[in-house]
Formats: structure tokens, sequence, C-alpha cells
């Protein structure tokens, strides 16, 4: 189980290092919150870049240091671009991130879902439901039954009943998961951190979890999946809460959101309240 | 003609009802403003979710209450995806909006708009020139010249100019036109409902007509065609009054309405200022 | 050498033109700030409309009085829509728009970027990097081999260094040619302007490039291409300063920059703080 001084000290170190280098971190991701994800990868201090061809897909994974792979929004072109990146992410050895939303909707998704889990991404993200849908599709924790408990990309489970689905991924990947709710849970599979923060309202607006995507895309450009994963949760519970602080309905709080991923110092992001737990 | 009181009563529990059951609608539409649809269907109260493929629009009508098929941006795949997806709206016996946003740009719009008239949407929404346009091309009132008559995105009619128009396609349909204009105008053919409010910033930002398509179908899910058109449009209006209290350029202006959408109380909704006429 | 008092006034016109008669500019551009494009073009007075299929194209040409291609997010149906809008407008004698943002990603961008070499915008925008990299493409400076320069979409290079490359490209399309950066540099291959103003904060959000190029289009229906493009540039510079001094931070900066869009008079557009140089 990690020390929480030394992640603290990896937090601050990952998150000073995305502000002095500006890592680009390419997407494929949903046009939904296509945006969003793009400018909360610049407020943090990354880089960003968005495309949708396949031999683009690989040449943004050979300019950038990781990958972000959005399952939201599927073009038929996805079924060449999202394997051929992943693949040449893996290939390259730089790490990619995977959010499997809308996972059970169409047969696209589950064919390119199914495919991707031969290439390990570093990090996997998803609201509760996913986790568990996910773990069932690659046969590692309950069952592909759990395909369709999602309910568009709304969660019908609790972080903590995905808890052994994250674990079992995790160590499948040998990366890090992480599930998104009221608190958030980050594992590796040895380690469980639980991140504290954020707000209801970001249930209010889409693409919190989207754009944190990429955010712990530009964070994996830095550092190992699983510090990355814990800073880029902690940077968002942190920017959450000074946000609804700020605001108190949708639309201005995603641009206090924003405006706080901006100004939140590496001391902050490492010192957001987490707890450390046994896997 | 229907009778004010109880129209008011039926948008209050309406409103009331889309806060408490938090609906699905899920969304076939433009990538201009797509995050902006989302974002009022989740100020509301409902819930969204946003594909382009033939088999995920199936799958977004069998998950939740309603589907919002807007005409913008399209592309190729929607030759399949927007005729499947309308069916199985129709045939599971769930509404569909549907926004003819560009009628008369481009051949596959047009042929698609010519298609979608056997699947009968509960409610169709446009400015002016669009609804004139659409009930050309449809057979039901003025001729298929009138196809090219908007400009663009834009209208060169007034709402009245529309009114017989509308008229015609809500008695086609059975179900509820909407045009936006100063004023809007809503009717099923028979009660014709001008409502009030809103603000001329909403002509200075994209995306007010096609985020107002998505809170149809969210309203759309929990009450019938008509009442769900006065709901979403009174809660357009009313948004747009208070966000212009609020605001006086448009980007904060648009802020300040998503906000406001979130704020309004169903009471407020069933309020706002609104004639009721024979159609 | 132009006269500085004469531009002036050509541009205090243009700018009073575009809020008086509200021109359609038509956009083929990326998914990632689509909607910051239209919103832009709105601000500043215009109309905006997008698509992606080929015949759409040509008529977002016949419709409006200039176009935007941006070479962002291309689909694989651009092959086909790229090349035969930009025909349509050169055969209509209509002004075109060209943002090579992305060039070198990806062998469907090189092969488009080439091909419209015989279409001459009449107005080309990007960063340095990416201005070289074109003037090398079409072989009018530098060489192929800066086609890679650019990482993902950001510069590389400063303003200075890709001078040359801008002036031989406004010589070869007898337009104008934009070069972003910390002062702007605007060419027709005989005159330079320099113009100041921005922020830094303009470089923490996605699409300022973008939404320029929507913005010179929309010029581009008032003006020649010359005094289009410095009016837009000074457009952006003078709302980037008053957007600086009203938010401090990337989200809230973008809202007050569309604002200072909307506000600024056309007086203020044409009085921003411009050098002169001899090309």
């Amino acid at each position: 189980m990690i020390e929480q001084k030394q992640l603290e000290a990896s937090i601050a170190k990952a998150a000073a290092d995305v502000r002095a280098n500006n890592p680009l971190a390419g997407s494929i991701t949903n046009t939904v919150t296509i945006d969003f994800v793009a400018n909360a990868q610049l407020a943090v201090g990354g880089s960003a870049a968005m495309v949708y061809l396949p031999d683009e897909g690989e040449t943004l994974v050979a300019a950038g240091g990781a990958v972000y792979l959005n399952m939201g929004t599927l073009f038929p072109i996805y079924e060449e671009t999202i394997p051929r990146t992943a693949a040449a992410a893996q290939a390259a050895g730089k790490p990619w991130v995977l959010d499997p939303v809308g996972i059970g909707i169409g047969s696209l998704r589950t064919k390119l879902l199914s495919e991707l889990k031969q290439h390990k991404p570093a990090i996997v993200r998803g609201n509760a439901s996913e986790i568990i849908a996910l773990a069932g599709l690659w046969g590692l924790e309950g069952t592909a039954d759990d395909l369709s408990r999602a309910r568009g990309v709304d969660t019908a489970d609790t972080v903590e009943a995905a808890r052994a689905a994250a674990i079992a991924l995790a160590r499948y990947t040998e990366g890090a998961v992480v599930i998104s709710g009221e608190s958030d849970l980050v594992t590796d599979g040895h380690s469980v951190v639980i991140s504290h923060g954020g707000s209801a309202l970001m249930g209010k607006v889409t693409g919190f979890g989207c754009s944190q995507g990429g955010v712990l895309a530009v964070y994996a450009t830095q550092t190992d999946p699983f510090t990355a994963a814990v800073a880029a949760v902690n940077h968002y519970n942190l920017a959450g809460v000074a946000a609804a602080a700020a605001a108190d309905a949708p639309a201005s709080f995603k641009v206090a959101f924003i405006d706080e991923l901006f100004r939140a110092t590496p001391e902050a992001v490492a010192g957001n309240s987490i707890e450390i737990q046994e896997a």
C-alpha cells in the first residue's frame, strides 16, 4: 500500500512538471464535450489536439506523450481509427487512457471495446456502471450481462459496488483505474485511493467525466499511471469545491471550474483530501 | 380551444415531473450546438445522450422516453441513422422531436426530411421559414418552392406568416408544432398558444433553437406533445428574460440563460405570459 | 505601401457594414471549436452556418458572401467536400478563407492542402509554423520538410520567422495572409501590418485561431481581403485586451472575449494599435 506523503510528493511534482513542460496529449473523443476536453487540458497546463482518421491517430501518438480514447459519439471510421491508435500507443510504449462511455450502446462500441483489451490502457476512467460493464465484457469480474446496466451515459451503481471491478481491471492492465462518483476511487490493483471533493453541480453539466479523461492523459505524460490518476482526480475535486464556492448554477459553475483548474497550484492538487486503503 | 388554467396546471406538473424523474431523451444533433443541447437538457432536469450510428439511435429510443432528431450538420451515415431512429420511435410509440434546421441545403437533407413525413414527429420545431418550407415539402401547405426561402439557418419570414403552415403540420402529425420568433407560436392544430418573453440576445448566440429541441424532447417524455411544447417554450422565454436582466452581451447571456433554465421553478414555467387563440 | 488613415477608414467602414448587413459566411470547420467559430461570427455581426457534405458546401458558397475552410478534425467525406467547396468559391468569384491547422498530420490533410493551392484562398490564417509549412508545401518558400515543424496545433516558430513565407503566400494568392502570434502579422505581399493587443490567455483556450478564421470570412464578405484581414485581427486584439482587463483565468476570459467582440465599435476596431511596414 502506497505511503501518503510519498504519493503527495509525486503528485506535486507531476502537477509542476505539467505546468513546466506543456505536454501534448492527443485525443479521439466525442463531439459533445470535445471543447471541454481541450480546454481542461489547456487549463491544467497541457496541450490538446483532436483527430478522427486512422493515420492521424497514429501521428498524434508519435507527436505526444500520451493519447486519450473516448468511446462517445462513434463515427464509422472509428472501426479503424480506435484500434490502430491504441496499437500504436502500445507499440510505442506510450500510455493511453480509455473512457468506455456509452458501453452497451450499439454493436461497434462493443466490438471496439472488446478489441481494446489486448492493448492494455494505462488508465481506465468511467462511472461505476461503466467500470462494472467493462470488467464484465473483458471477462475479468462479473458477467457480460453487466454490459447494459448503464442508462445512456448515467450510472446505476455506487462507486463501492464497482470496487472489485476496478481492482480486477487494474490488475489486468497493470495500470490505474478511476471510478468517478460522489467521492472518486482510484486503484492500481494494490492500493485504493478515495479522493474527496467536487460538487453535485458536476452532474448537471455534460463533460466532467470526458474532460477528466483528457486531463488524465496530460498527467500520464509526466508520471506513472497511478500517480497521474490520483493527481488528475484530485485536481478535479479541488477545482469542483472552489467552483461551487463561486457559482450555484451549472453554466457559471462550469466557467468557474475551468478557471479553478487553471488556478490550482501543484501543492493544492497534492493536498486534496484523500484516504488510502488496501485493495 | 384549451383552457388556460388547465394548461398551466399541466405545464407545472410536467416541469415538476422532469425534475423528479430525470428523464433521458437521446439526440442525433449537429456538432455546432451539441454541447448546448446536452447542457440545456441537464439544466431543466433531464438526461442527455448523443449518437451517430444507426443501431445506436435505435438503442437510444429503447433506453429513453423520447428522442430528438436535428437536421444540422449531416454526416453520410445519417442516410441510415435518421430514418431508422425515427422508425424505431414510431414503432415503440415514443415521441420524437424534429428540428428541420438547414432545410433546403443539400440533397441528403431534402431526402431525409421527405422520408420523415411518414414517421410523424410528435413535435416539430423551427423558425418561420423552416416551418413554411417543411409544410411545403410535405405537401401540406404552400409549395415545394418554399424549400429555399431560409438563408442558411436564418429566417426570412415572420412567425405570423408561418401560422397556417404550423397548423397544417400539426393536423397532419396529430402532434404539436413550435415556431420560434420574437414571440413563439405553439399549436396542436386546434389551439394556438403565443408565448412571450425571451431576449433579442438569443439571436446573437448559436443554438437557442437546437437546444430548445432537446428540451422539447425532455418534456415530451412526461406529458402530451402540446403541453410539452408550451412548457419548453415557456421555460426558454422565462429564462431568456431573466438572463437578459443579468447580462447584456452574448457569451455572458448564454451562461446566465443556462443558469436560469436550472433555477426556474415549475410554477414560474407554468406562469410565463401566454395568449391562447383558436387555430 | 498602404496609407494608415486610408486603411483605418476602410476598416471602420467594413466593421460598420458587417453590423448593418449581417452577412452569412458558411464554414467547414473542426468539431473542437465549431461553436466558438459560430458565436464569434455572430458576435461581430455576421451569420454562421456549418456543413460537412459536398453539395452542402457548394450551397453555402451560393448562399453566403464568403466561406471558411478549416482543416482541423477531418472526416473521410472531406476528400470531396473541401475541394468542391473551394472550387465553387473560386468559380463564383467569392472569397474563401483557409486555416491549415494541423498541417503535417496525416495523409488526407496533406493531399487536400496540396489540391487547394490551385483554388487560391483570399485569406490564409495560421500560426507561424503553419504558415511556414504551407509555403513549403506549395513550393513558394522554404522546403516541404517544413511540413512537420508544428507540434499538433502549436507553433514552434516566431511570427517574424514566418514573415517571408507569409509574403510569398500572399503574392501567390494575390490575397492576404495572417500570422497569429503575440503581435499578429498581416500582409498582402506588398504591405505588412503588425497588429498589437490580445492577451496571453488566448493561448490557454482552444479556438482563438479557428474562430478568427470565421470572423475573417465574415469581414471578407464586405471588403477586400487585406482590409478584411486587418479588421478581423484588430477586432480580436482589441477584444483580447478588454477581456483580459475583465478576467484573469481562461474560461471567464473566453466569455468576456466574445462579449467584447460584440461590444467593439467600428471606430475602436479601426483604431487598434498597428504598424505598417514595407513587405
